[in-house]
């Protein structure tokens, strides 16, 4: 089971990013899809590597994903490379997309002298238009010949499309006595919403790890972290997270759920949810980040509706751009989420308590104003008082920029 | 079964609202709740009529649906006036505020001297505020003083919150040589969305038709109309539309579904849709009405699912407002849906055919341009060439405008 709280005495976080665990290179270049922008990065582990992925559920998937969903269950579990490109999403593209998204995965495997299906491949960006194949062809070439242990935030920097940073981590832990290392790499921005909808996440680690495990904490992970987000509640057809574990820490395999695997796990959650913050952070046109912990609900399933409800509520977002304290909007959110709740019961935090039982309590508007136009990440806690699983989402206020982003984007 | 189009020659559009049907007496006064506003309607037939209603399924139900729920219900579909207020919604507002929607209805019962169960309630407004009593008290006495067949319209205003502009209509039709006659008004603007959520309605009619095939057309044609109207996705705490039809017309008492009952059927749901129509219109800072058709879906919830992912998307919404052909983000909304969809199915048009079979034609992004910049209806077709079942709905542009009014709310 996933803390609540994690025990950051369990794990450092130092500066890197997916370069950082052992035997894992990466380079990002410009191949010309974008103007003047790096739009090509190569991800390489120098060991087969355990692997996992989570895909996107909307029904029009992308080319790259069938690709790599394929070479996932082809190889049982195991990649040696990444290629991610941005500026053309490969989307909606038809036999011409799909067959050019092999093509990359042999140009890789080629390139790399690796197996075919040792190689995921990725794209983010427009959907409907080809991939500028020879472009590729030629950056990849320029990728492999400036793959490094250096090279993981040129690679974090060729994933973006309309976010203003890079989103990068690396942590490291100890496993009796070994050093364990973990690296993350993501994007994201608009069309941010959860079921691994919306963003790419890449993350390594060096750790020896069984891969039905590995498997299974991507899974979980990913659940309450990536699919937990959501900047505009619309589900992107292109996105994923991959997961590759190479085994160069020479830690003592894990091979079942012991304390070394949620010493994993927890790590893992981590990053994974560092990552899916600094998505929403990085919202299109985004000036807060939101918070929502809805408590004590009877399942999980529910809590998430609860909370993904208020995340994605417009009123709710524009009501936290305009610090107005506005809990009306919050418990409405919550009535219509589809999760049985007891109205009576609710009680809403927003700085302090400021409804119990389903109904106002006397609270300085003036003071929860304040916090929220001094807050870049705003806490919002609601307590169903119904049974006792948590669940955290995160999203982003709705402002002017994003209108005006959306407005402007082809 | 309703038609997919409205036979106009049916019926005809004339000018007046909600007191059109005979019998049918209306008024609307200021009664101090909001600044200088009328905020107090009434609704009075003079004969007990058969009504029926439908109510939010926000957990959070206000008081005074269920007032008017449980009246409904003691009365075994009768009414006999409809009182509503603006201004505070007495929702989030526990004993007190149920105690005060039951000293509404008393007010009316005494005030018009009819049976209390006679009386539904409602109120639009502010969240989590007591009602003032004693101004609706004194409000309701001079509404009954200028009780009348011509305050349609002053009702149809008091009931108007951030709408921009009164809703209202009236049409007459003929069954077997009898004039039958329906008024209807409503109100909107933001918190605009499905599932009898979002919006006050209200429909008057003096026809005469047996109590369980009035709340079965109400039921039918709520379903088609108000609850496929969205203006930002959010549901709220106090919505409901309310069908009254007093016999007055004296037709001949339709007690089963012949070709009367269509024909009533059918006016019925020109009413709700002109109503529905009107409110995204009047959508919160909205430029441009949406109209999203899916066609050919193996059911009308598999079509509703995809029409609304569609009406509902921030990204569709704010390419409409920036006149933009983005037809990537439509086929992402489709594909995020729900529903099951074919991908290499889909054809899509804007205008014209602009996706077949999933996959973008060649079509002048200048002139798609040109129809959404000058096009205050917007209308989106899907055609899942899955099955034979249609559905509409109808959302609204999202603009500056709406994050302005609701970033500046309280």
């Amino acid at each position: 089971m996933i803390k609540d709280v994690l025990d950051k005495e369990d794990f450092q976080v130092v500066k890197g990013g997916i370069t950082y665990p052992k035997g894992i290179k990466a380079a990002g270049v410009k191949c010309g899809i974008r103007f003047n922008k790096k739009d090509l990065a190569l991800i390489y582990s120098e060991k087969v590597a355990d692997a996992w992925g989570t895909f996107t559920t909307n029904k029009f998937k992308a080319a790259p994903l069938m690709v790599t969903e394929k070479n996932l269950s082809l190889s049982k579990g195991k990649l040696q490379a990444i290629l991610i490109n941005s500026g053309v999403a490969n989307a909606c593209t038809g036999e011409k997309g799909l067959k050019d998204a092999w093509e990359m995965a042999n140009y890789v495997s080629k390139g790399l002298k690796i197996d075919k299906e040792y190689v995921a491949i990725t794209s983010t960006g427009k959907i409907g238009e080809f991939l500028p194949m020879k472009k590729i062809e030629s950056g990849l070439k320029e990728a492999i010949s400036k793959l490094s242990v250096s090279g993981g935030t040129k690679a974090a920097e060729a994933i973006l499309t309309t976010d203003t940073k890079k989103k990068e981590i690396a942590v490291s832990f100890e496993l009796n006595g070994q050093e364990v290392k973990i690296g993350g790499m993501a994007k994201g921005s608009g069309m941010i919403h959860p079921n691994m909808a919306t963003m790419l996440g890449f993350i390594t680690s060096d750790i020896s790890i069984k891969g039905e495990l590995l498997q299974e904490a991507l899974k979980q992970v990913v659940e309450k972290t990536f699919n937990m987000i959501s900047v505009d509640g619309d589900t992107s057809t292109n996105d994923m997270v991959l997961l590759m574990a190479n085994g160069l820490a020479k830690n003592k395999l894990i091979h079942k759920k012991d304390t070394a695997y949620y010493k994993f796990l927890n790590t893992l959650q981590y990053v994974a949810e560092y990552l899916a913050r600094c998505i929403v952070k990085d919202g299109e046109g985004a000036t807060k980040m939101i918070e929502v912990k809805v408590q004590n609900a009877v399942s999980f399933g529910e809590a998430k509706k609860v909370a993904m409800a208020v995340i994605n509520s417009p009123l709710v977002k524009t009501a936290v751009f305009g610090k107005d304290p506005n809990w009306g909007r919050i418990l409405a959110a919550v009535g219509y989420s589809g999760a049985e709740v007891m109205p009576d019961k609710v009680d809403l935090y927003l700085k302090e308590k400021i409804v119990e039982d389903g109904q106002p309590i006397n609270f300085s508007r003036q003071k929860i104003h304040e916090y929220l136009e001094s807050s870049d990440e705003v806490k919002i806690i609601i307590d169903l008082k119904m049974g006792e699983v948590n669940a955290t989402a995160w999203g982003c206020d709705l402002t002017y920029d994003y209108v005006k982003i959306n407005t402007k984007y082809s």
